[in-house]
């Protein structure tokens, strides 16, 4: 924890720039000990999420401090929305690139504490450290879900329906305009790198989800491959219909003019929105919920049965494969 | 996520090597979700800490992944050790550099399953990333103490005895050594830098450091600086007798040699012992429970009255307070 020159140092910064994040939080003791408490109420269990981002890999060296904190933290909210967890607290380790000044920490804390405002959660603990390299954030986030209810991959049934929130590979479609592989206008540039820079997550559909999900995830390494990771987990097929996959209204353009797109949008990656399998019957009630929060929830396909010939496609209108990334997504 | 030339991948990564770390603990899911579920028993709450190590900062370029791997894991089962904290489960962040390959990760978790059997605590999820630059890990470690027997670092009180376990200055000698800053003999160094390269968390005594102790950290700033901080936690003042603070035979032979390297044992770091304050009729208690582990435990300070003019200090035998780093310790 070597100190930067001419900044207030790690305890100095931890003081200053986190101590704030953590008032709301008594278990985080004003980040003044060597842990946290988490009371866990009764008839609650913990759900926890771990993901880190890094510079170059995972966010652009061009991102402002306030776009990585945000990114951080939204891509664990991504997480404990998709799992129907509300959430709790979270812990934060920060490597500190020799580049980074206390200016830098202040904004990259200042946008953590809109967004702990906003998604209603607090700081409780973490590490300051020094890097030689690029800068990263891990977080490790904690929602609570009622015992038992954690929403998993692993519960599609046959016969579900397939649902996603939001509109997908609007992200992918601005990192390649921000990488200069795609040509768009201003605009769209504006609202397509703005999908691909900062995550929303679906933390208002949380409840809906524990509710009436039968299988969730948040959608991050493609459509295609994170509909084949449900599918997998849960030992059933299914198919997704492209035509019915939501798109933005410059998405839309962007394939109408050039279709090779296509796989970008299914296949590409930093979505998070929130892929779900419901019964049939209970179709009604989640669209019902993600209106009344403002999110835009559709049924685009059919959990089928699994058995060693089983798929989990994004098929055309003729029910025919499309050839997508299944992998996972690789980013960048 | 990028894949490494020739690898695994990130998936196949993480089924080979990590999944087995995960498989005694149902609510890691396999680590086949997006998040894992912690259960805490009725009475219990969860102690939560945070602990990063980067390469070139808290552990040297030439260490192995094995060494990596558990200093890592032990500076957060240290953590937990203080607290009085049984450890439970964590998750783990890897990132991993360009000259990483399967063999190294391989290694690497070999190390984690060793010390999960060895501290009893286990895997339940994580993030596995790729860095431009050099290899880190971010560790949080899940403990379990009685609702509200978390021992806290500002719990001090006037009159209670300080103790320490194990000896001190060991890890700094070690990394003197290792830097070439220091000459000893092979043996004391092999045993001095072993001390820096792997922390012995006192997980052992946890039970009795919640009974007893009145406050608690472990020591990694340096014992200077760390009962600085319990004291100012705690609003006390208080004393340590550098004559009783307890030094292996080595660290004995290089202070007897050479009375200069006395700074660097009382005020250098990574000692990753629990320095503790409890009240004199507990102190025999304590002892004969560290000794019924196998650890030593002993006294060397008192706790005296806070004010404006209280002195937390490490002092000679006529009392006047040593000159002694006390700003925290700054790695490497």
């Amino acid at each position: 924890m070597a100190n930067q020159t001419g900044s207030l140092g790690e305890f100095g910064r931890i003081e200053r720039f986190f101590r704030p994040l953590a008032r709301n939080f008594p278990g985080a003791l004003s980040l003044d000990d060597d842990a946290a408490i988490i009371s866990v109420p009764v008839g609650k269990e913990l759900v926890v999420t771990t993901d880190a981002v890094v510079a170059g890999i995972h966010f652009l060296p061009s991102d402002t401090p306030a776009d990585i904190a945000r990114k951080a933290l939204r891509v664990n909210l991504s997480d404990l929305a998709a799992k129907g967890a509300c959430p709790l607290a979270y812990t934060l380790t920060l490597a500190i690139g020799r580049d980074v000044d206390d200016d830098w920490i202040e904004a990259f804390a200042s946008a953590l504490a809109d967004d702990q405002t906003r998604y209603r959660i607090e700081l409780t603990g973490g590490d300051s450290v020094s890097t030689l390299g690029p800068v990263w954030v891990s977080i490790t986030a904690f929602g609570l879900v009622d015992s038992g209810r954690m929403v998993r991959r692993s519960g599609a049934q046959v016969g579900d329906r397939v649902l996603v929130t939001g509109t997908v590979g609007d992200a992918a479609l601005g990192l390649a305009a921000l990488q200069g592989r795609l040509g768009v206008s201003d605009e769209d540039r504006a609202e397509l790198s703005s999908r691909y820079r900062l995550p929303q997550p679906r933390s208002d559909l949380a409840v809906a989800v524990a509710d009436f999900a039968h299988a969730a995830l948040d959608v991050s390494d493609g459509l295609a491959a994170d509909f084949g990771h449900l599918c997998r987990a849960s030992g059933v097929g299914g198919k997704i219909w492209a035509s019915n996959v939501p798109l933005s209204p410059a998405a839309t353009k962007i394939i109408s003019a050039d279709p090779s797109w296509l796989p970008e949008v299914l296949g590409g990656g930093d979505d998070y929105e929130i892929l779900l399998t419901a019964p049939p019957g209970a179709v009604p009630a989640l669209v019902a919920a993600a209106t009344g929060v403002g999110i835009a929830l559709t049924e685009i396909g059919v959990i089928e049965p699994g058995g060693s010939s089983s798929r989990a496609d994004i098929v055309d209108d003729e029910g025919t494969p499309l050839a997508l990334p299944k992998s996972g997504w690789t980013h960048s």
